[in-house]
């Protein structure tokens, strides 16, 4: 798949130009470095473009010429005219440079869908519009009009704003970092960042993957294929528009629909991507990769010819969560033997200000040696005696050589440049702080996790679908919305206990429902305009005996009446109240990117203030929905404290994964909560007491 | 203060060499860059060092020679006798740049404490040991071993570690970043952090304090002193040694005991003092308040040739807190007029990937005008048609002469670079990523309101001292340092309300008791070996009768005998039963460095699984204590949600100040805590329910 796009053996340039300045030039200058290539200027106006012969249309290209590649630099309005004639000349690649698409405006957008349909018509492949272009190190193909080449690497990048990737080409030819694809999405109209994983996945010259997003297109398709390749390479993402006012600055920008952040976050969780925060990160991270072995722990040592700086290193290390090792004693006396009596010979190891090359080897030979150390920072600070490319030039083979990964935070400026060019030389990232390189072996460390777990298949919950299918079929037909309390049947048709409830047109039948199920009860208005019932007094608890009720029912019907004068009321629900539980909250929220997103958390305050929730997209497995639960700040209050008795998790994971599955099943359901499911002591299970749920009507 | 030793007329190096290679050689070279400066080597073997007539002992200089400063370089032994003929010699300013001394175990820190006697019995003063030196870029002075000499400049450095100054003084090289004095710490044996914030806060050269430190050694005066210079000018710090792990390293590097961080938090909140988390944070800081005017607020506009740079930098801004500015009517007109019309005139301002210079001069001319922008961040990407190195030329002077703060992100690396040099030659930083700009501009926003903040000073509150003197006497007569329960009447005597309470012998005494005081009541143990009560039985809750309270009190005695059968119990307390209240705590801790730190949580699970408490270093003031109150997350449980009653914060806030009272009259209190005081509901108060505090008998 993609084959010719990426390794052409002939490419044509729609729009090309001999004119300095301009796009349809600077495309021609880039592609013409590779001397192997057979490069066909378009232009109606010559007939011959830097010495190449210049067709009028792509049309009039000779037969004997399979054009595989056609790169598009003319005006937007001309893009769709020129689409339709590659088709007819049997072009199955195309890059559209071009900008004045879906970013422009309401005419753009129309155009960019003319676009997408010529491409279905005639089955091509189309990356772009308003995109920078391609390079391909492997191939020699620089499809782009970026005012840099790329060098060779392993890192492949894909970036949905054509500046970053400026940035990124620029910021790569000073620290001398290679790539092995280099691909401009611009507005993704056709080809999107799911080919591209694919795509970088089979691909032999690729082993890191990087991209900057500010969307993405096909959500729970990019989960399935980001799960499947991130077993196989990592994927290191910068997702942008992270919040409100950004995501404002990201309409405005590409028309993309930002998905909210916390349905990114969970998608790129449960499929093994690794988040980055920036795109220094970004790129950071994809450096560590490119070179490092993987850690197969945390424990982490330090080697330093500074105090200072190995104390910074071990604060980073605590606050990513990652461990000094402790040295087994034969690496604690083999460092004596060498080092100086004031050096440290404990993590972090401290080799002293002096320290020659030679001394700096032997530490990192003796602590690589060390089976409780699974990585090593390597910090070196240009002090007065300080052999600083020695040192480079000496580690520099040890690191390469090396089966666990070494990451360097050469410190400083001036003479420390001298030190990471020989790094450089030799493809080793050195990083310009102790905090950096720490993310990184973080970013390691995880990294080696992700790609030793297997997620395994969502179970299949039985349920009774036909029940639920009829439900929303009548609710459609009768056109209603929002659902409450009187549809708690819909819990059962996927086996969720419901609390024991009565519904009561009025006081006689509430009154005979309470004496029936017995006391005490707890009592809820039951109506469809009605979503915050305590905000109106439409709820009373623990009432004891017939008259608590008819009190009851008299005030709530009275306080209603007041606050909501126009609300339509159907009576009340009657519940056995429950006690000895807890508290808390099942929801969902239909992303418009990755479709149902779960919410976990305690009840009522704790999920109000603290905000202590947790998100995964549906469907999930056993062990995410397990994670949901676990990984609330709030998990003790429920995991049972100081005596306390455990509450019933096993039941909350159970109603997780019976929730996410009708969720799952009917896309119909736009919002869904369970609030509260009262969850009883250990094997007591849990019962569903509330729920609320809206319907989408047009589907 | 301190003149002579930061601009000496003459300079003897004790210890002062002509090997190549040789510390005494280093600093030799480093003080004849300035030629004015008299040098004098010290050397028994020598007569003449590198052109300079040598002395065998500083004892043999003329008298006619006044020497200013001795910088000493002899192996430890050797120092204290050194220190010993400076005194004799009438030398008042020595720096001691070798090592060898606290760092080093016992022997060194008896050397430490000799050389401590002689300067105070010379009234010397001292620096080091174990430092670099120090340089004086105003005088003209390297005093030290230092490999890179600095360039003038108004950010005064002082570093606690001197590899950490390598590190710096080689990254501002390579930048072109200036100083003023430049200060190696080393031990710290006579002057410290304290000395020399004074001394920054009268340097006219000097208009930003940075310092690495790894720990402060007199807390209570350095919070006095920043408090003081931090109106004047802006002190950024970076401590390390945050962690547990830190910590350790920190120990095994310079002996300083590392203090608690949530005591350097407070202490730095209180005090005016920015806390950066790492060097490069630290250099971002003091760059931009070397260059920038102060933001007025927080209302931020960015322009950019790239919408993804836009959004990236949106995102930072909404994490640090920072608003993204919305523009006057006339902004948007002005842009409008000559922006092309794909650019985007709202904040984030995108003038466009072609932009030239004199269009991002436009821009910047015209936000800069908004009443509504306080601080502006511009970025540019290095795209096909971008003329970096024009850009940064145009931007430069209207940086310069601006009254609102602009920091640039110029991103990228090859081309970018030209855009730097550009920048640098103006003095003008440039930061890496969006992020890093954005933190900067946060903290100019930060020292913005500390530099308008009048702490003012905290209140004495009136109290019975001599009650509480009289009993901690009798306490440490009876050789007692644990109180509880028994002792609440130390309450009392600040005027801190506390629960009725009588002290039961015996069954009878507490049936007695409860009916007296009237229904319900708890009851607790009194013991002097018994913390956590309720780990032991030793607390119950409602009793509401004789009968109960006569159940109670003989299972609590057979549980507590069984959990604690060696226990000696002197009886129970009987509490009126309180409701309707919420739990809070108030605790204090005394820090090695800082003294009584207060801590203020709520109670329960809040406190021990969300870890939600909030510090200070008393005396606090009232502004402080109120801040402690409102900046837990847990805040709105008290202060009243969703129409539930709010609690009487003012007397929260009154019994912190009666606490920071107490503790700060009597140091002999080690630890301290009201767990709980009883809140309740607004204009009811609060009262204490039960307390326990440890005294130090050795005081």
């Amino acid at each position: 798949m993609l084959e010719k796009m990426f390794n052409p053996d002939s490419v044509a340039v729609i729009g090309a130009s001999r004119k300095e300045g301009k796009v349809g030039r600077a495309v021609l200058d880039n592609l013409m470095q590779n001397s192997k290539l057979k490069i066909i200027p378009i232009n109606p106006k010559s007939d011959e473009i830097l010495g190449l012969p210049c067709y009028h249309n792509i049309l009039d290209v000779p037969e004997s010429i399979k054009v595989d590649l056609a790169i598009i630099v003319v005006p937007a309005k001309l893009v769709p005219g020129s689409i339709d004639e590659c088709g007819q000349a049997g072009v199955k690649n195309i890059i559209i440079i071009s900008a004045g698409f879906k970013e422009a405006g309401i005419e753009g957008a129309r155009l960019e869908r003319e676009c997408i349909a010529l491409c279905e018509k005639y089955g091509i492949k189309l990356i772009g519009p308003n995109c920078l272009g391609i390079i391909d190190t492997a191939s020699g193909l620089n499809a782009s009009f970026a005012p840099n080449m790329a060098y060779k690497g392993n890192i492949a990048m894909m970036s949905q704003s054509g500046a970053i990737c400026s940035v990124t080409l620029d910021w790569a030819e000073r620290i001398g970092v290679g790539f092995s694809k280099f691909i401009s999405l611009g507005n993704k109209a056709v080809l999107s960042e799911n080919d591209f994983l694919q795509l970088f996945e089979n691909d032999s010259s690729t082993a890191v993957i990087a991209a900057y997003l500010e969307g993405v297109k096909e959500g729970p398709e990019f989960i399935k294929i980001a799960e499947r390749v991130s077993h196989s390479k990592p994927i290191v993402v910068v997702k942008s528009g992270r919040t409100a006012v950004g995501s404002k600055a990201v309409s405005s920008h590409t028309g993309t629909l930002a998905g909210s952040d916390a349905a990114y976050n969970a998608a790129f969780k449960q499929s093994g991507v690794l988040r980055a925060d920036s795109i220094e990160e970004m790129l950071d991270y994809s450096r560590a990769f490119s070179v490092c072995p993987l850690p197969k722990g945390r424990n982490i040592a330090i080697i330093t010819n500074a105090g200072g700086l190995g104390i910074l290193a071990a604060d980073a290390c605590y606050y990513a969560g990652l461990t000094i090792a402790s040295f087994e004693e034969k690496t604690v006396e083999r460092l004596r033997e060498k080092l100086p009596p004031a050096a440290n010979f404990y993590d972090p190891v401290d080799v002293l200000g002096d320290a020659s090359p030679d001394l700096y080897e032997y530490a990192l030979d003796v602590v690589q040696d060390d089976a409780n150390v699974d990585g090593i920072l390597l910090l070196v600070s240009p002090q007065s005696t300080t052999d600083v490319p020695g040192i480079a030039e000496k580690i520099a083979t040890t690191i390469k050589g090396s089966k666990k990964p070494i990451l360097c935070n050469f410190a400083g400026g001036t003479r420390i440049a001298l030190g990471e060019d020989i790094l450089s030389k030799h493809g080793i990232p050195n990083y310009s702080s102790a905090e950096r390189a720490v993310a990184s072996m973080d970013a390691l460390c995880t990294y080696y996790k992700i790609k030793n777990h297997k997620r395994g298949d969502p179970e299949e919950m039985p349920a009774d679908r036909e029940y639920a299918r009829s439900f929303i079929e009548s609710a459609s037909k009768n056109k209603r919305r929002v659902h409450g309390l009187e549809s708690m049947d819909i819990l059962k048709a996927y086996d969720i206990p419901v609390v024991d409830a009565r519904v009561a047109k009025d006081l006689h039948e509430a009154v005979e429902a309470a004496e029936d199920m017995g006391y005490p009860v707890v009592m809820k208005i039951l109506s469809p305009d009605i979503s915050h019932k305590s905000d109106v007094g439409g709820i009373r608890l623990n009432l004891k005996h017939a008259d608590e009720v008819e009190r009851a029912y008299n005030s709530m019907m009275s306080d209603v009446r007041h606050y909501m004068p126009d609300a339509i009321i159907t009576g009340v629900q009657l519940q056995k109240m429950m006690s000895g539980g807890k508290e808390v909250i099942i929801g969902m929220d239909r992303d418009p990117q990755f479709g149902p997103l779960l919410m976990f958390g305690l009840g009522g305050t704790y999920v109000e203030f603290l905000k202590d929730v947790s998100f995964a997209v549906a469907p999930v497995t056993r062990e995410e929905a397990k994670h949901m639960v676990s990984s609330i700040k709030t998990y003790p209050l429920i995991a049972g404290v100081r005596g306390e008795a455990a509450s019933d998790i096993d039941s909350i994971i159970q109603t997780l994964l019976k929730v996410s599955q009708l969720v799952t099943d009917f896309p119909e359901i736009l919002e869904f909560e369970i609030n509260p499911l009262m969850v009883m002591p250990e094997g007591q299970g849990c019962v569903a007491m509330d729920i609320r749920f809206t319907l989408n009507l047009n589907e």
